[in-house]
């Protein structure tokens, strides 16, 4: 099963996870693993831009998401390096020329010292223009054997809690399986590293154990995936967003059950009643 | 036990949650309940500060939270209004004279564009500066009590999911239960009330269903709680944050079990093994 996956989480890798003494309900010592969090502070040329909090693994798939998430780059800026300094914990995104992003947020601080409203505005922006391929399907059989797979995948999860979980998949196969503690990190790792490897979305399925928010919505769209599914609910806002572009949202996904909440016609059940009852 | 909350969660308000049809796994029409989310753009008196995404209750605690714990405003800092103006979804905090975070902003913004690592680095120097009560206990009995009262608290989150929720309790006496989509946000409006009411933290005990991260560390300590409980795991820094400032840090609260990952000495284990057991 493992070797369906290009990356899938690492949770004995030394430096993403650290045992601790502690004390249980008795009193009594235990020893437990808890994940890391680190600061990582983007900058885009010469902009700082953000620090975010991650566990600190592929921070370059990490930068390029945000960035591509955030629409601060686009799929035609030419990115000529990514440093990375682990001492400092800084990464710097370098592009040949300067994106209008840039002169956005200087212009825009002068004014009013935030840029968060712009930057939002320019993700609705383009989600607008988005239409996602009308073609593509997602058996309820592929979504039970991914649910499946995911849940036994090894993972930090699984080691010491406490974080999120994101899965690029094709039909029943997990592709890339990111987790971090910053809720949308993992999500910006999957779109850095299929913006690097030029992989596209349309064929895609993408998976989170967390909540789908309009934000979530927002980021699967512009990945060009068209189903995302989810092992929680979702917001009235996210359904909404979903139906207007026409992403299929699929939420509580455990087992053979789920709910659709928008996009159903791309869902072909192909798993019978039957089945479901002997299971 | 509803009468023990001075707020507690009210799921039945048409404005926080939404009824939409949806198809199960068998492909059969069915009704669910979704959270909503709306943003709500906050100012400083003049400065725009931040776009948050919430449900959309007691957004003048979530206003007023939000900048005592980003330590925009400060104790000393005199509210003179909160406008909230529900059309176009702002809301303005004044107060008496300039604040001397907006000089901050302002000055950061002009070299940088963005305030994140300012701020970031203001909440640590406070945080240092920081010591809780070193008196106040917690007793197992209570804890076992408090996380059973709060789950069987008729809440959004049992009528919705995908929400965080956060309880401000006083031994095993629930007083304030808040709910939000933000991460955050629901603790935001739990500082915002105590700052209102003028309620201190020595003698209180936070509990949240969020992960504990270093930024839920940070929070707790600034409204000089002493005890924080969460139903998930924490972060490698989270618990060397509450070890560093003799925060009592429980983790994976549920039932009678838990893991104390900071602050032991504050727990007096007033269950016994055969009570336990007995259940």
């Amino acid at each position: 099963m493992d070797t369906e996956y290009l990356i899938s989480p690492n949770p004995k890798d030394p430096h993403l996870t650290r045992r601790v003494e502690a004390v249980d309900h008795e009193g009594k010592p235990i020893e437990t693993s808890v994940t890391v969090e680190r600061p990582l502070t983007l900058f885009l040329n010469g902009q700082e831009i953000v620090t975010m909090m991650t566990i600190g693994d592929y921070p370059e798939y990490l930068a390029l998401g945000y960035l591509l998430n955030q629409n601060m780059i686009h799929d035609d800026d030419h990115i000529t390096a990514i440093d990375y300094d682990d001492d400092v914990q800084c990464i710097v995104v370098r592009t040949a020329m300067k994106t209008t992003f840039e002169e956005k947020v200087k212009k825009k601080t002068l004014t009013s010292g935030c840029a968060q409203g712009t930057v939002f505005g320019d993700v609705m922006e383009k989600f607008d223009t988005i239409s996602l391929p009308k073609g593509q399907i997602i058996k309820s059989s592929w979504l039970a054997s991914l649910v499946k797979k995911i849940n036994t995948t090894p993972s930090l999860y699984l080691e010491a809690g406490a974080i999120h979980g994101c899965v690029l998949a094709q039909e029943d196969r997990p592709l890339l399986y990111m987790e971090d503690v910053g809720r949308h990190n993992a999500v910006d790792k999957i779109a850095g590293y299929m913006h690097h490897h030029e992989m596209t979305g349309e064929d895609k399925i993408f998976y989170t154990t967390g909540r789908l928010t309009s934000e979530m919505v927002i980021k699967t769209v512009q990945m060009g995936i068209p189903i995302l599914v989810s092992r929680s609910g979702s917001t009235a806002w996210g359904v909404e967003l979903a139906k207007q572009v026409g992403l299929t949202l699929i939420g509580r996904a455990k087992g053979r059950r789920f709910i659709a909440l928008a996009g159903q016609e791309r869902i072909v059940n192909d798993i019978e009643p039957e089945e479901r009852v002997a299971e």
